[in-house]
């Protein structure tokens, strides 16, 4: 397929990069140039204007929040103006449920296709192609597309046709990610402050009941206190759970469990860690019990 | 070996019969003496005193709580007054870690010796010898109770020296299965609200990153309301988030999801659930998002 | 003065009153026409635009949220078009920081005067024009404010030149009224649920340490669930509480109560409160101890 | 009266020196013998025994928790041996809903009456006699204790026939306490980081909605960081939390915002604030916020 790529951060380069070994023809842009000269290397074209990036079947945009998109679509010289008939968006960042609502219907009135797809794994996984795809939209459009989701991820999963359900879906799975982070972090403060090693109580843990990568993972970087460099930025990881408490508030569903990650990730910034990985916040439970003094 | 066992629940009647089909002597006691009738079908002798079930190398307590607990052991008759000099003690319910450590004290001045070796996994995987034992004690004493350790469980793991190291793993441990389902009853009442089909959305979650058996069991509960009859029942979850959150106070680590799912056990049971599983504290976040009228 | 007056809600009403009780010259102007009648009557002017609302020496808003003051202020024939060089805008509007901060500059930019200057007391208060007023701006734009200050309120506060830090006081102490709401709901629910009356109890509290009209007003209504009429309508009260978590975020100020007191309104207003006052979240602590049925 | 008073702390000296200068007949006793010269000084009698407490009319205890009283109440040479028949034990220190219901029934059992009657105000309300007395019992040992309760407070409430409402009604109203000092704290941080000057932002809250003594006294602790002399310790502030959610988790109501204030006083302790006074949980917030580096 010919498609644009809009958004060359860690994850949308390492995803521009699979659509190239999948034989996809990809012309990519970026707000500052150089990012996509790599890809350039492997074969892509590089788009000047977002309007360069739109003459193809489909636009794929991954971007870094709400801000960024809209203004790549709504913006003068910007996607909508410039997407063809018929062609399709594809919305792999991680942003509002509202925002999607809204270009879903923008994209319908310029006779364009919307369609949703975020996708689930750190930026290794994006590298060698392991992405979960998180789908919704009109069932013909998602079928158009599967040649772009096969060439990123490991597995698909639709949603059903209101596009901006996929959003929701991922906005739920950071934010259950998170809450593993949170939950893990408070039984580390408990476990090490009574005496038992860290190490040996996640082996245990993820040997057991809790045999997911997603405590492999986590559990690993909060024992090893390996925050930097981030595979997902705190700051990221508090707009994610923002996104969150929006939809549910909009929705008028409490989320007690995400108010309290929340806070933990505004503690976290407070205390100096902008720039370290989203599961330092188990950190301020360390801290919180007298025994760290990291970030400060 | 010739073994103890007092406390015939589902959990212990299960392990007791696990501990005959390995081969074991049992000797079986239980206040209600009705429930050791299979046992003794199955080959059990029956203890209709505590100091009857005494008399072996080992005796396991398996009882509801600390006080029932406390009971069997420092009450007249007790296990403390009964157990041989050199027999082990070992207590695998879910107690305090205060209770432990006292357990512990105790049969050391008695010349006794005291194993903590909780277990994780509900009642199908004690009757399917399948749980996980967390031992802690003296290193010899753990090893005279690999046969037994064998004889209930698929894998057994140490935690050093100190008995009530193996309480903090397994309190901790259900604080984190508690945490599994909190966060997945918010993320459910949120995607449900918004549209989403939550049997569908579950098997997305456990076929990819959260492919672990606590997320497929408990998302399972929780999607199909099958609470009833519980596997775990809601005030027992209750108690465990309280000795965990005691575990803490005296250790000074402030818990506050613990704090969290404490209050949402409470509204579980204010409401009319107190026999329930607990995977049924579920229902708080549908019933505070407008969504359910269950239990009432 | 010669003042314009914008906003014609139950809050608005009462302050437009009080200014023609004083003398000034009031022009009023409200997206429902009807709501002015009574002002008319009262000797004020009707302005059916916008414009004709801001040709005196200073413009007076006061809306419901930020998205009607921008409305007001930023749309096409607004106030900012409007107002004249020198001129004043004296918002009174609960609003968020952030706009607060965006009109100061788009003020100063247009040659006019902007001064933040919100409201504590409920309707009966405004009627009285016994308001508190939390003013912020130049100094010797507030000192020209002044006789409309006096003439709505009985006291006025000045908190400096930034006017934003007005909307600070305002949403911090609208926390704080909801602060006392929530921990006398929790109050009302052990002690009723233990066996008191609640009316004693709160006698009890309001003569003795807790003597302050916000503990005594909302005590009333907690205790005799008054929840209708409305002084202060639920969604508004979350629409506070999200404007105070949002400063909080700007800032790095996690507000753990203010996260609480949020998902009770959203509890609230999922079970069907959304006519009834804010005090109505106490029914949520009545109902989570399974003693109220009541709104749903 | 003949009374003993049992408990010479802060405030049960203050209060027994009351009872002196009203008149009344004191025998007091405490474990440290050298806190009672002062009271000897004074007058009193120095009881060696508890015993030697005990044949007057009354005998008042005022001690520092559950255990304290337990010993002096329930241990051999204790008050239930010592206290005559028809004589009445006023409790007034701050312990648990279950311990005054055990004490209420072990006192009836032996003959004797039981009186629950805390008080509410700091050391130095105790040492001008205006304490706030909440009393519950018998009307008739009510009426008995008339003289004792006017000599060391200002005004005395009763709460009915069961001695352990006032217990209630102690705890609650120091959750209510603990509440203003959380939400202060948080609003404090706040605008703080805003740019607001704290002692200003006080004076208006004082000055309008918040015009209650409990408002001025811990905004002023809080402003000036002034945590030490302790008036009520960090320590005692937690307990009276842990009081205040065991009861509402044997009547099955949960209080978040309780939960909350525990954690914070967790973090307090975990980070080094044992001796201070118990409006130093205000750090936390402060802390969290990136604003303070105090205690530690």
């Amino acid at each position: 397929m010919k498609v644009g790529f809009i958004g060359l951060g860690n994850m949308g380069s390492a995803m521009a990069s699979s659509l190239l070994n999948a034989g996809h023809e990809v012309t990519v842009h970026n707000r500052t140039a150089s990012k996509a000269q790599p890809l350039v290397d492997q074969g892509a074209k590089y788009a000047r204007q977002i309007a360069d990036a739109c003459r193809g079947d489909a636009v794929i945009t991954m971007l870094a929040d709400d801000a960024a998109l809209e203004n790549v679509v709504f913006g003068s010289g910007g996607v909508l103006e410039n997407l063809g008939k018929g062609a399709i968006h594809i919305s792999s960042s991680t942003i509002s449920v509202a925002l999607s609502d809204r270009l879903s219907a923008a994209h319908e009135k310029s006779g364009q296709v919307y369609v949703s797809a975020p996708v689930f794994g750190r930026p290794e996984a994006a590298a060698s192609a392991k992405l979960f795809v998180a789908a919704a939209g009109k069932p013909e459009a998602l079928d158009a597309c599967n040649p772009i989701f096969d060439a990123i991820g490991q597995k698909t999963f639709r949603f059903g046709d209101k596009p901006s359900l996929a959003n929701v879906v991922k906005l739920s799975g950071n934010f259950l990610i998170a809450s593993v982070i949170e939950s893990l972090s408070e039984a580390m403060a408990l476990v090490s402050k009574a005496g038992l090693n860290q190490r040996e109580y996640l082996d245990f843990l993820t040997s057991t009941l809790f045999n997911a990568p997603v405590y492999k993972t986590y559990g690993g970087l909060i024992v090893d206190k390996k925050f930097t460099p981030p595979g997902f930025v705190a700051p990221l990881g508090l707009k994610d759970v923002r996104l969150t408490l929006a939809a549910g508030e909009s929705l008028r569903v409490p989320l007690p469990l995400a108010s309290l990650i929340r806070d933990r990730f505004l503690t976290l910034l407070a205390r100096g860690g902008e720039s370290l990985d989203w599961s330092a916040i188990s950190q301020v439970a360390a801290q919180d019990s007298g025994q760290a003094t990291f970030p400060k």
